[in-house]
């Protein structure tokens, strides 16, 4: 097959590339990134380079206008090299990097009264094994059992791997080693042997939430049950989708599955390497992994298709994984550590939602609670100790500044909080960084959105009033506008606004949020208003403004003292999960119990999400407080 | 470091290699072979090498003569290279190889009525799933974990390979997938999931005997029970060492292990492999592995150190080896399939012994047998289905020709039985093949040493008798000794003899194995008359005279219709344990009820030894059939 040269800009890299290659390709096969958020589907616009030369064909040039296509634009995913050509990666389409949250996690809390004897998942402990003699030359792993059976563990799985050193360790350690092992079943006293050595052990586990935008790591002292050490980074997946849909979608392209396996190892590879050179400890010393995503970052950790996820009627491979050696799924920890993926409930509602439910002690009361999980998807939990009823909402990302025109992540230059002036409509703003606004971030949109709302500049309906007297209000090139800031403030140098269309977009998915919320009431015979609890977790519920958010109908209209924010109940119930077996066993329970709601197949979604298609919702009375600001 | 060069001849090979190498290890990095018996302890002298130059130290000459030191000999094992030297590597010493036992378990009979459905161990079947619904849209292994539970297997493990192809299987399949299980545990009705496939899967087995000389496999089909094809060849560990000792001895240097692990491995893949040419059967359909061996053998399989075998109280690491999963192995059959070693019960007495009392039937009488496995080690059980006692004899390799000057393996060119003329002395003898004599194997030393003994040219203590009128008898280089063969009529030139040292090596051998019988009998109280049965398995067995062996005292005198050659009993019971699961029950209570006397910690063994040091032993009225012969 004929191959072309090709240059990458600003790298001045060449590479010998097949004809048909896609662009998108043969960056990655020079060892660069290019953001594909949309998964490659060539629907986001978001990697678009620059062309020099004829070797290439544009398969399809949605989202470019014009005067894109006259400069050379064109979409990576959707271009195929057929020649010689000079590619240029405009630099903002890099992946942005932000410094990522591991301050927040700097200091966390042991969850409850940790008595290491009681509730540990994993234990170690010095045996002292009877020497033996001619009249007692059982075989070494006999007399380990047998010591094992008299501290009342009857059962003793040991990996190869360890068996391979017992002979030695035994011998070097006088017959006095210390062991390491997971407690697999407390009932039948089951366990499997993790380590062995003549010196002592200290075990370290290790708690990861795979969110679909940044992964999280606990680092933890099994023995006293305290956080070491936290570290947080984007999963470096993001370069292949910005949500689950995008990179199911990429997963089954080509190699898309392996590669997505590897990008998500490589990430925790990279937190791994920070937590050594933060706290010292080896990353072959952690005896135990617990894990929680969603289904999707699940399934793709463990290499699983994820493609029946998104086809209906949505159902993923296994939603309680059973536990994996770390050697066997190629997690550089000590390499017979047990990895222990918490169970999910569904496609949609993975394990990140039970162990945020465990977190957030929705199951541990009998008031009734709402739980919130905003993250890339939402998924929402209703119930108590008693009962609980789930379901997702395919919000889609327009929270996390995707599908709206001048939307971005909650990087520097992002503006996070919008206040608009009653009278004259001018807007106030705060930028992440305190630098130039580059583009508004989810909590920004919800801000703006309320603002714009309450202020008159937006009615009811999501239309931009474009007969008020302020230049702020204009017919832009998408249609009607409003502008947050002017280009001589901005970074760019263009107008940031919030058009028809981005409105339209945030309140499709504010309202899917919130007929959610409606259907999980109805089911229950409940009303909204009974809710007495609002537990939200995820990243992106910290930001919220709970005044803004019901103003526009995302969250239900209840008194404020009812609302808490719990930051990232995911990686704090896999913490949990992690250090007590107490806790794991809750996690399972609360996988159980839960009740999933099908949203796409319950014929009273589609009521339920037009009547939230208003700001705040249809039924006013829904929301006596926005109500009575609206109407002064 | 200085290198060196060095030239191997006949290959013409050259390679340098750092002061110090060994002329073993050179021969080895250059991938070439070299017999070292002993496993590199300068005792048997078989590596000896003609140098040229002055580049090697010689560290030891044991062995060597002066004639041979002047000829240039060496012993590979024991010399250093320090400089240039050119190695030629004997024809002679390469490994012999003989037609093996291919045809011998060519016809392999069904061992009991088979009716899969009962006893199997592997299962295959087709499940017919229900396709989701949005009302029932559980992951695809609840789906099946539900089906599974409806036919009595309420707890199922998938391995992570089979579940990342669960998804496409169960679709191509239209949700009616063949799936291919082992059970766990017929109690709690537990499985692990081996294979899954849209296509019908025929399920085959395969039983391996890691035998110290040989390794043989029987590839069997799991549904109709019958042995597809068969294989046997040299086990290539040989080339390290030809006994258990010298191969752990070869274990405990530098990558010994490994090596070793590697070539047992290696010769299973060239089994595999001719097994496929032979039945058309990929290696990749056995979807279950079955293996026995000493214990040694099944620590070197599994990378175990053995080296606490070899020393004092003889305990292994393990007597009873969890199951474990053929690619975790590196075993180059289904990589999901379960490989299970069958449990032994001590150092020197393990699984090849309790799946040949298996085989062998001595555990379904109540009448009182001996059974013998007198391979390259000897290994007695005594008892009955109520109880059994075992004990192993180190026996040395005497019978295996080795610690005799012209011993050699029952290969082409040895004198395998021998008739010696009562009044002449002259003796006549066969030839295996037919061919020129090199030297004499097992079977030819028990009969030559029978022969001798009751023709009267060797006494009762075992000493040549010089005053014979024959020249058969004389004084050699190495004392008093017998010419079997004289130059003129053998393959060597040289005379073939028998030494008064070499009957003194047989006599040690067979006295231990004999004092060996006398224990277990007297430790329970009974008589070696009292055996009802006396069942012989082993390799070498199949070839005992039973008149020859009982002249020397080597079996105990008995009727001989008492007597019964079992072959590869091993093997065979391998074969029963991997077919049903009411004989790898059977195993398990075999290994489980065997006591066993280690004979070294045994004082009355010493005196038992002692006496058997005579022919046919101290004790004449043990041997009646005997003493009558020679008294007449």
């Amino acid at each position: 097959m004929a191959k072309h040269k090709i240059t990458l800009l600003p790298s001045q890299e060449t590479l010998d590339v097949p004809t048909g290659t896609l662009i998108t390709e043969a960056i990655q096969e020079a060892g660069l990134e290019i953001a594909q958020p949309c998964g490659g589907q060539g629907r986001c616009g978001r990697c678009a380079v620059i062309l020099e030369g004829d070797g290439a064909r544009l398969r399809s040039t949605i989202r470019l206008s014009e005067q894109d296509l006259d400069t050379g634009y064109a979409l990576a995913c959707q271009t195929v090299i057929e020649g010689e050509v000079s590619i240029t990666i405009p630099e903002q389409e890099a992946v942005a990097r932000r410094l990522v949250t591991d301050k927040s996690v700097a200091k966390v809390e042991v969850p409850f009264p940790y008595d290491p004897n009681r509730l540990q998942t994993v234990r170690v402990m010095r045996v002292n094994l009877k020497e033996p003699t001619y009249d007692d030359n059982r075989d070494d792993v006999s007399r380990l059992e047998t010591e094992l059976a008299q501290n009342g563990y009857s059962h003793v799985e040991i990996p190869l791997g360890l068996l391979q050193k017992t002979s030695e360790v035994l011998r070097a350690s006088n017959w006095s080693p210390w062991i390491v092992f997971e407690i697999l079943d407390p009932n039948t006293k089951q366990i499997r042997l993790i380590d062995m050595s003549p010196d002592q052990i200290k075990p370290v586990g290790l708690a990861i939430d795979i969110g679909t935008t940044t992964v999280t790591t606990y680092l933890v002292d099994l023995e006293t049950g305290e956080v070491i050490g936290s570290a947080a980074e984007y999963n470096q997946q993001i370069t292949r989708g910005e949500d689950v849909i995008s990179r199911i979608i990429f997963a089954n392209k080509g190699d898309g599955l392996k590669d997505l396996s590897r990008l998500v190892r490589d990430t925790i590879d990279e937190l791994l390497e920070r937590l050594r050179r933060r706290t010292g400890i080896s990353p072959e010393t952690i005896h135990k992994v617990t894990i929680s995503g969603n289904t999707t970052m699940i399934h793709l950790f463990l290499e699983l298709p994820p493609d029946s996820i998104r086809l209906t009627p949505f159902t993923p491979t296994i939603n309680t994984p059973m536990k994996l050696i770390a050697s066997e799924i190629g997690l550089k920890v000590h390499p017979m550590a047990l990895v222990d993926c918490l169970p999910g409930v569904a496609s949609y509602v993975g394990a990140d939602i039970t162990a945020g439910v465990l977190a957030s002690g929705l199951s541990d009361s009998e008031e009734l609670t709402l739980f919130i999980d905003v993250g890339t998807n939402g998924e929402i939990v209703l119930g108590s100790s008693d009962w609980m009823i789930t379901c997702a909402c395919s919000a889609g990302p327009a929270f996390e500044g995707a599908g709206v025109y001048d939307g971005m992540r909650a990087t520097e230059g992002a503006i996070e909080e919008v206040w608009v002036h009653s009278e004259t409509h001018e807007p106030t703003y705060r930028v992440i960084g305190g630098v130039k606004a580059q583009g508004i971030c989810g909590s920004g949109l919800i801000s703006l959105l309320a603002e714009l709302f309450v202020t008159g500049v937006i009615d009811r309906g999501g239309n931009v009033r474009l007969d008020l007297d302020t230049p702020r209000v204009r017919q832009g090139e998408h249609g009607p506008e409003y502008v947050v800031a002017w280009g001589a403030e901005t970074e760019t140098g263009k107008d940031i606004t919030l058009t028809n269309v981005d409105v339209e977009n945030l309140m499709r998915a504010k309202a899917a949020i919130y007929a959610g919320f409606s259907i999980l009431a109805t089911s229950v015979g409940l009303e909204l208003a009974d809710v007495q609890r609002v537990l939200i977790g995820g990243a992106f519920g910290k930001y919220i403004n709970v005044e803004k958010a019901t103003q526009i109908g995302l969250l239900p209209d209840l008194p404020w003292d009812r609302f808490h924010f719990l930051g990232n109940t995911s990686v704090l119930g896999t913490y949990m999960a992690l250090l007590s077996r107490f806790s794991r066993e809750r996690v399972k329970e609360i996988a159980s119990k839960m009740t999933y709601i099908e949203l796409s197949a319950d014929n009273t979604f589609f009521d339920a999400f037009t009547a939230a298609l208003f700001l705040p919702h249809t039924d006013i009375s829904r929301f006596p407080n926005v109500a009575e600001i609206w109407e002064t």
